[in-house]
């Protein structure tokens, strides 16, 4: 893992790296805090590591009390695009220019990309264990919707250390078998008005999820509304699957989830 | 309003009222808080307002920073049964015994309790409004499930005091048409394996809810099975929107309310 960026604003340490093909985003509090929650954060379709809304989730997190991390996805970001992927998007954006039905083509072309992105995110996981801000017993929480989700769910199926999800924004018959691996708590987001994933899609594969705890949260609006206040709902669920994990770990630096505790008492 | 029994314990003071036919039963911190948000809980059906599930939230609430009250519905609690009522409850526990689709009977018989429990709802507002522990200018939310939705959808259409309610486990075409008339912000919560009301049903009844804010909360498990968690959402909920209305009011006493606003920027 190589760090080729360091900077720091607002009292939040963002360092860029690369490790092999990934290359990924670290945001950590300043100066020694100890091992705290990190999540990792799964951008959506075109965006990557440093989209706002990756960043301002991951500030957020990083104030909340916990270290966040996102990668690149193949194709996306600091990384080339194959033959495969402008392809994929060319038909993609063909057919929604069109008006015509893109959910089965992205998730034909999400489960290519997340078969290569799930051993990256290992690595990574693997890499950032080792440094002594991360540990390697800090949970692990992910976090991420629309192609968030459709390489969050066999990732979460496929990979132990990660003890709690925010996913959504997501359908599609493909993602039903891996869905069914998944036995973490989840907390599942639905856009009621959503313009790329029908409503019955998305709750079939939240059905799907083999989670005994999984609790779904629908609001209206399309894909690209969620609003704010589920940001805040998701960090809390967050907290209080990992804060499980973390008892007896030291608690400097989880501020946050140690006062949403409290106010949960 | 007259009170007939006054009793306090772990700092919650609980006062049993009568006021014309109806029962109720009010919840307020011990000494002077000055005013507070309201919260008017609506029990299910077979239930009262000392209901131990009413009970345990109406305290919660207090604790939180609100005041609380809950009246029986006509036909429960210390109400009398009319004929009506005995024939509806026999039928009821006739159809639940053949395993029998029940749903439409009890919004059937509910609509009948809910065109009394209104104008019931709102002289106990007035009243309430009258006591300095309560005043005139406190923002008002309204929590109920199951029969407290058959009552609370069409209160919340009718009633303009009544600035956000948590609702859910309930369906059905003959709620559709109160539920358009909804504006306020709605937190409605589904149990996915509700015996009692069908997934559809429920879905559609968010559906068909007027408000444009309004959020779903869906978890496993069945008709009484709502977990604990979102307990303390809804009431997260009703602090964020009741807080906005709390404005300029003596902020003395809502301790949790401030805390989540303080957790939330």
């Amino acid at each position: 893992m190589q760090f080729t960026h360091d900077t720091t604003s607002d009292d939040v340490r963002e360092r860029l790296f690369t490790l092999d093909d990934v290359a990924g985003a670290l945001w950590t509090p300043v100066g020694p805090a100890g091992p705290r929650p990190l999540i990792l954060f799964g951008h959506g379709g075109g965006q990557h590591k440093q989209a706002p809304s990756v960043v301002a989730r991951a500030r957020r997190c990083v104030a909340a009390g916990f270290s966040a991390v996102a990668i690149d996805a193949p194709g996306h970001g600091d990384r080339p695009k194959t033959e495969r992927d402008q392809q994929a998007i060319a038909a993609i954006r063909r057919r929604r220019a069109a008006g015509e039905p893109v959910l089965e083509l992205i998730v034909s072309y999400n489960a290519a990309l997340a078969a290569e992105a799930i051993p990256e995110w290992q690595a990574t996981l693997d890499a950032l264990q080792k440094l002594d801000e991360i540990g390697p017993a800090a949970p692990v929480g992910y976090w991420g919707v629309s192609m968030g989700t459709t390489i969050g769910v066999p990732l979460a199926a496929a990979e132990p250390r990660i003890a709690a999800a925010v996913l959504g924004l997501m359908g599609g018959d493909a993602l039903a078998e891996p869905a069914a691996l998944v036995t973490v708590p989840v907390q599942f987001l639905v856009q009621w008005d959503d313009e790329l994933v029908a409503r019955e899609t998305a709750l079939a594969l939240f059905d799907a999820l083999g989670s005994a705890e999984k609790t779904l949260h629908a609001n209206p609006g399309g894909h690209a509304d969620i609003p704010a206040f589920e940001h805040e709902s998701a960090l809390a669920f967050l907290a209080r699957h990992l804060d499980d994990q973390f008892q007896g770990m030291p608690t400097e630096g989880v501020g946050w989830a140690a006062a949403e505790a409290t106010a949960r008492r």
